[in-house]
């Protein structure tokens, strides 16, 4: 048996070695921009195989010193307002500035069966066949927390393939906004016209967690409302306390349209203003340390859950959660017995 | 000393005892539908403090025999849909018929600063003053597992007072109507007329959600889009898997006009018909059992995150944030460390 077992080890470092050897060539190929190693790169952080997960902790540690000099938006808005069209054409004006764009997405509504309906390929083409151009859209995870870190790691690995603008998408109202802003330098909030009595439909939660506001179809017959809409925004942005990572305008709302295409530099200018503010005034640097912390948090969160769910634990919790489903006992008083339990070990 | 702890244990014994007596009245009222008792009681179950909480499942649990039989709808649809106007047209329709409804809200985006811009007070005053009806907007709770076990606790004790209906409203795409969908018996989508190229925006996710799709704004000028809309709904509906706990006809797309107050009879109609079904199939059961057994699961969670936050590791945890924030160390790797210090306990 010996030498077999010798034979086995042996295998393991080496196809170890193997893999470490193989990452360090992928980061070395991703910092030259090389776009099959990005989509390699990132289809590796999406993985949830443990051996997958180890080379992508290690590949992001490899891209540590190359990243971080992106600026990343987070881009919010509910369906139908026009996101696609929007980052199709703002992306398009953003290339031609002669700046790379890579577009990440974070949407935990594909947890259950993955995306649209109508797909996400055929949105934004144009974009997609741009060669300063990336688009990935969003990883199927069975939670949010897996779908943030596997993005977090996503915006690293871009950031160290050069790109100079990462656009991190989310549709919704809710907690992928929060995780977004949690891993963005700004927040963009992209909104439709609307009639005045629907601006309550927006939370103050949102709000307050813009940056700037972006009113869209500011064109042919929603012009009108577009304008009244964006006015009765700048309002709303006033009522809010002020923040102090806000210098003098901001958070401001603008009108844009994705469509005809207009807006797009005004927008670009005012994101470039606060940013280049917040980075003068340290607020970008600060806000950036908050956010490591934040995931670190996050992460030893995840991390206990996962325990959990490998534990001997995880067998009672399946017997007690038999006795629940057929109504022996409620859910509270079935979770109070295993944290009790827990709690004595 | 002695005499005092004496004391002082007699008089906490004496307070807990007296705690009991007075949980024991609430319930005995609530079961009578004393509304003062309901709002006291949900008041109870959206506090934090740990006695509270003792009490508050303490509550539930001597309910628990009076709740179970109320129509559990969730509803939800993005802002500007009409979400509120159709709640108290739809609301007040119910209340017609001679059931009592009761409304609650799942908003996972007032976590961060409470509710709405404009406010929930002026929202369904008509329905807020109806007898037979009850409104209670969203606590503000910091995570939304939080949010989910209290409202998951109102809803027994609207069940408790006799509620023949409740609505458990959300906004939003994505983790909050996961949250509503286990907790109601059917799940009500609300949209609005959109041009096709829109469709996508409704999540995939969200669509196998749904067991009802309701198309709002059938009125005026806006018909002829929505009656569009609903055709193409319902095309997307049957494109998808079936399943087994839909009869034949279900999910459904149908028109309502919550400002005309046409299509409520039949949506109606369409709910009990469904949920009438699902019973006498055995579907509804079962759903209820799944939903408590998840329920269980998620209190597990909650509570094991409640103890790390309490433990020895939080200091470490707060420890290694400091240097994370400092750019000492990188989340990912300062996180493993902990969990590998957990492990080793």
């Amino acid at each position: 048996m010996k030498p077999k077992v010798n034979a086995l080890t042996i295998n393991i470092a080496e196809s170890c070695r193997k893999d470490m050897t193989d990452i360090k060539k992928l980061a070395e190929k991703i910092v030259t921009q090389d776009r099959r190693a990005l989509s390699r790169a990132i289809t590796l952080v999406e993985s949830s195989r443990e051996d997958h997960r180890t080379q992508a902790v290690e590949l992001v540690q490899r891209l540590h010193h190359n990243s971080g000099q992106a600026l990343r938006i987070g881009l919010s808005g509910t369906p139908g307002v026009g996101k696609s069209t929007f980052i199709e054409a703002f992306g398009g004006f953003l290339t031609e500035q002669g700046l790379r764009v890579a577009v990440l997405a974070v949407d935990p509504s594909s947890a259950r069966s993955g995306g649209s309906i109508l797909g996400d390929k055929t949105r934004m083409d144009r974009l997609a066949r741009n060669p300063k151009a990336f688009i990935r859209p969003s990883p199927s995870q069975s939670h949010l927390g897996g779908v943030a870190r596997r993005t977090r790691e996503a915006v690293a690995i871009c950031e160290a393939a050069g790109f100079d603008i990462v656009l991190i998408e989310t549709v919704g109202v809710g907690q992928s906004e929060t995780i977004v802003s949690e891993m963005a330098d700004l927040f963009v909030l992209l909104l439709a016209p609307a009639g005045g009595d629907e601006l309550q439909g927006v939370k103050r939660g949102i709000m307050e967690m813009a940056d700037i506001i972006l009113v869209n179809k500011a064109d042919g017959d929603l012009k009108p409302a577009a304008v009244r809409t964006c006015a009765d925004y700048a309002g709303a942005l006033r009522l809010l306390r002020k923040r102090e990572q806000d210098p003098k305008g901001f958070p401001a709302a603008m009108l844009v349209s994705a469509v005809a295409e207009t807006g797009l530099e005004q927008a670009w200018k005012s994101m470039r203003e606060l940013a280049k503010w917040r980075q003068k005034e340290g607020h970008y640097q600060i806000k950036r340390a908050s956010q490591a912390r934040f995931w670190f948090e996050e992460d030893v969160k995840q991390g206990v859950l996962a325990v959990l769910a490998q534990s001997d634990t995880q067998k009672d919790i399946e017997r007690m959660g038999e006795r629940v489903f057929k109504g022996d006992l409620l859910p509270a008083a079935a979770a109070a017995e295993i944290l009790e339990k827990l709690s004595k070990r």
